[in-house]
């Protein structure tokens, strides 16, 4: 099969049909979306090899069922479907927290030692999959991956309607995480750098503002930190007042520096956030209560995704789609 | 009255007698202790410049009582006091958690903008003040704000029966947390450098191992990292599991670098933990469930105070006290 590749380099190419374990489905991608994440494996993060491409929507084209593992509901061949991208054998003694842990032999689609979706196939386990609404295009399931990290904040913080609650950074991933944050009712201001990506919230009623416009004032019950940048992390830090809540989704290639001492005389929280559940993300999209279209930048065929992954790294450019199928 | 008083260097000289307000009184200082934050505001934290010192008891010598304010029952002149080191002013609108932000008013005894207690005087809000049980001596009280702050950890994380947690760091705070958390019943080890140090916890029956013999096992539930170090925090990070829980007792002169990225892939939550309940400790002091005076290493009278704190930076040294009356 053709595959987007990453050794060396990034580059289009032949790749071996992924061949199936018991408990594994093989699904045909339809669509694929590109990541900051998949920009800092290009740079070295995580050492990962391999086909890149963890958002993604394909359609079940075959599997080998278990007796371990039921599938949900609608997942079988034929199905459109989405896929969690944390995966262990489906014989694994422990599939609960302590299946999350990579030293415990999860691996990570197109992330971490499992091929991923920039292809024309790629592997799952079947316990992974679910199946994606017929009120959803193939463009807003592609979002689901991401949309599921937005809903993971839900799961891991009680917003309260009280609460005051600032998201921080108005990339991908931020716009996503506002949207979501929103639909508690809570009292939400997004701070970004580029007003025509806070337009896409502010058009849906959103509070934003410019973070060059932040008055100092410490007064956020909860901050999302979602910039991506070291800067960004203190920034959002500083929105928080004593014994708040730092949520933080950005992942950095190198160690970033970090007033930790600030944290302890404040007396503050910090909640690693990553990934989420996707059958909130589904539900949010069939009832439309986010909008993800707008976040779509361009499109490009898998045969110019090398292309696609350097568009996705110029200032200012929101998602990229990859049409593979 | 005579004083340490921090200026560009620590000095023992003459210092003015503190002038009440409404809602405070004047302590003479029995006892005070040396912690680790006084070595580190010598050398620039908080860019503190004032008398040193808040880990204290003393006596009630005069007040100005106040109708904002209800002493604690006891707490009365001629009463033998420990007081919480966070004040705000008696008619300050707010006395909740935002009246713990230094910038909402807040001073801190010894640390920022208030004298502190290595002084023959002490001034303190009403407010602050617990009255000492007789069966506590002035010895054992002078732990009261330390151990208080151990305390703090139960305060903000739910130990249960069957959690492992570790304690990093075998210092003067290390110890007390030790023995707090040991309190619980919960599956606990000591993690240090020192064994002169862990034998004073094994004493008491606690686990305890050194950090070079830690088996790479990232399977504790809580870790309490009380090592003061950048180094002790990775360390800290790599003992706990994935979802755990890290609660940071350790302040730095600078901005170290940590490795957030992996506390996001590890959905690892961190808590930075700072004073707690006096009453609390005064509990466990007065039902011996803690010991203390085993950490005693040194004792000077106020006049030698500048060689005290000198004693206490030298490594190895754990609880230094000053006798003050």
């Amino acid at each position: 099969m053709r595959a987007l590749v990453l050794s060396d380099q990034l580059r289009y190419t032949d790749h071996p049909l992924p061949t199936l374990a018991e408990g594994e489905a093989l699904l045909r991608v339809l669509k694929a979306g590109v990541c900051n994440t998949d920009l800092e494996l290009i740079k070295g993060y995580m050492g990962f090899k391999g086909v890149l491409g963890h958002e993604f929507v394909g359609v079940l084209e075959d599997w080998m069922p278990s007796r371990w593992v039921e599938p949900r509901a609608g997942v079988e061949p034929g199905a459109r479907v989405v896929g969690e991208i944390n995966c262990v054998a489906c014989d694994s003694p422990s599939r609960t927290w302590f299946a999350r842990a990579q030293d415990a032999g999860r691996t990570t689609v197109g992330i971490f030692q499992h091929d991923g979706a920039f292809a024309e196939y790629v592997r799952l386990p079947i316990a992974n999959l679910h199946k994606v609404p017929d009120g959803v295009s193939d463009e807003e399931a592609v979002f689901v991956e991401p949309l599921a990290a937005a809903c993971q904040i839900l799961e891991q913080v009680h917003l309260k309607p009280t609460d005051k609650v600032s998201v921080v950074g108005d990339g991908k991933l931020g716009l996503l995480c506002a949207q979501v944050i929103a639909t508690t009712g809570c009292n939400l201001t997004a701070w970004g750098k580029h007003p025509n990506k806070l337009n896409i919230l502010a058009r849906r009623g959103i509070r934003t503002n410019l973070v060059s416009q932040w008055d100092s004032s410490r007064t956020a019950d909860v901050v999302i930190e979602c910039t991506g940048s070291e800067g960004g992390f203190e920034t959002s830090r500083q929105m928080l007042r004593p014994r708040g809540i730092l949520v933080q989704k950005s992942t950095y290639a190198g160690i970033p520096q970090a007033n930790l001492t600030m944290l302890v005389v404040d007396e503050q929280t910090l909640i690693g956030s990553r990934c989420g559940p996707f059958e909130a993300a589904l539900r949010l999209l069939e009832k439309k209560q986010v909008e993800v279209l707008s976040l779509i930048h361009a499109r490009y065929g898998l045969k110019d995704g090398v292309e696609a992954l350097q568009k996705a790294q110029e200032r200012g450019v929101l998602k990229v789609l990859l049409d593979i199928a």
